[in-house]
């Protein structure tokens, strides 16, 4: 469950675009008239937006919010303002192409690939052939060396079947075969790619279930003795993403504040990538995890527009 | 260019299936009314069909040429009248679940993965799961062995860009190590399925014509030079399907009708799957390979409705 809120009767699309380009005219914007409009839409209510938008005005929304809005607002908006396919494309691009390909960029690509439908990842790889003229893994394989790469092109390329189907026998089965790759410290082995880049997220589920069981450690913890490289790490979250991505999020934020200075990259993709899908989850965990609330922290961090904005996706009063 | 013909005014669906009813209803079934209506219509005219039947008769369209139609004319009406992804879907199945896989049986895959477009193909991927409650990568897992379970894994999942893009640079790197691996008759070599199974088809074409250029011969002669085994031949079939996929349904044809006895499936097959796509393509092809025309030759080795039917998709008058 999302924390975002809907009015009780949305105004029609031509109102809501009235109001925004009215926010974006005259000296200085008004962006809390932008914060009440697209802070309160869901996906499809925004696509109508964007579309009424260009129509109307001849526009692009997307660039009248670039050049009216700047730091981190602006990047929250725009994330927030694009269609949800597109907007992964984006985030999976920059990752790839950031310098810095830590396990902050490329984790980006394992959400993707296992905190989403199958539906929605299939949509992903679309944009991206339309945005940046080559395919998701390409780009993946050009810029992530072995065994990373390896482990990131299976994930992209799954279509899991998503019914709620577990086999118990296969479970234990693949458990074994997982829990004899990780005690060889063989994580980019084939079995661990095939079984994590193939299986539904119910069926590896219960997966873990077995291994847990059967060799007495969450299979995260198994992975993470290996060693302290990005492997590990990007293994870790894969396995998170697909068991509870709700933990994944909760950790996400509390890395992005924890300390000095914040990551707010991170801060807004958990929150904006989330706020439709299962917030709700995310904040209860996040309790549980650091038993402060995720809301209060969030207000600390940030300020000004960025902090209403995120505030208002994590269901602040209307 | 397909060869379906379509009347000058299509009717609307509801006198379409009032027709179908009254083809089904009474002694006897009425196959040329059922032609006549089917057979010219495409594919999102037949879903308009399957869908009023449905609603008007409450019943299903499917079930009624179960019932009333028989022998290769029922196999190959009812593959028409499916939805092209859930047609091959079903196709797919029926390969890997064949007591036999040959090369007859196994290319079906490689022609949805090879020779559709990336979005029929996840298509085909979501169809699957619908109907098996598991992932046609799994299936293929379960019921082939390796290497060729890893060449069609790889192909199955791709997702390839299509637009009409070659990097001959790309291109030349890629037929060296093609060269190499085939060279070294390591034919499931990691570099072979990735980039057979990633590269988009105009990129691919290019990467051919380079090993042409710079090895002397086309590639598929040089894999066929391998060896005699199934590998090699479904290699074959995947550089056809993606260079010149005219070519590899003409010899798909050509197979089915050579020698004794006449291979139903796979004529049946290839002219229900690309009438709308290719065929006219496919009938040049075949007359620059068999130096005889594929009209006459369905026409000499099939008969009754089944032939009327197979030669209405290729086009026959109306």
């Amino acid at each position: 469950m999302g924390t975002l809120r809907l009015p009780d009767v949305v105004p029609p699309p031509t109102e809501d675009c009235g109001r925004l380009k009215k926010a974006f005219q005259g000296w200085g914007t008004d962006e809390a008239a932008i914060i009440s409009v697209l802070g309160h839409r869901n996906e499809s209510q925004r696509r109508k937006i964007r579309e009424t938008y260009q129509q109307l005005y001849n526009e692009s929304l997307i660039d009248s919010l670039q050049s009216e809005l700047s730091g981190d607002f602006r990047k929250s908006v725009i994330l927030w303002t694009y269609d949800p396919p597109e907007r992964d494309a984006r985030l999976a691009n920059e990752a790839l192409k950031s310098r810095n390909k830590g396990i902050n960029q490329l984790q980006v690509i394992v959400e993707i690939a296992c905190a989403s439908s199958p539906h929605h990842l299939v949509a992903v790889r679309h944009a991206y052939c339309s945005l940046y003229d080559c395919s998701l893994e390409e780009d993946i394989t050009s810029n992530v060396s072995l065994p990373l790469q390896k482990i990131l092109v299976g994930l992209v390329r799954s279509y899991r079947y998503d019914r709620e189907v577990v086999d118990f026998d296969v479970a234990n089965l693949e458990a074994a075969k997982l829990h004899e790759a990780i005690k060889a410290k063989q994580l980019d082995h084939d079995d661990i790619v095939w079984i994590l880049g193939t299986r539904n997220a119910f069926q590896l589920k219960g997966t873990f279930q077995c291994y847990k069981q059967s060799y007495g450690n969450p299979i995260h913890e198994d992975i993470m003795r290996c060693g302290k490289g990005i492997l590990e790490s990007i293994l870790k979250v894969v396995v998170w993403c697909l068991d509870t991505p709700e933990k994944h999020f909760a950790e996400v934020i509390r890395a992005s504040i924890v300390g000095l200075g914040t990551d707010e990259d991170s801060l807004t993709r958990a929150i904006v990538t989330r706020a439709e899908i299962d917030m709700m989850k995310i904040r209860g965990e996040y309790f549980n995890m650091n038993k402060t609330s995720l809301d209060n922290a969030v207000i600390d961090d940030t300020s000004g527009d960025y902090k209403d904005f995120l505030m208002t996706l994590l269901g602040a009063k209307l």
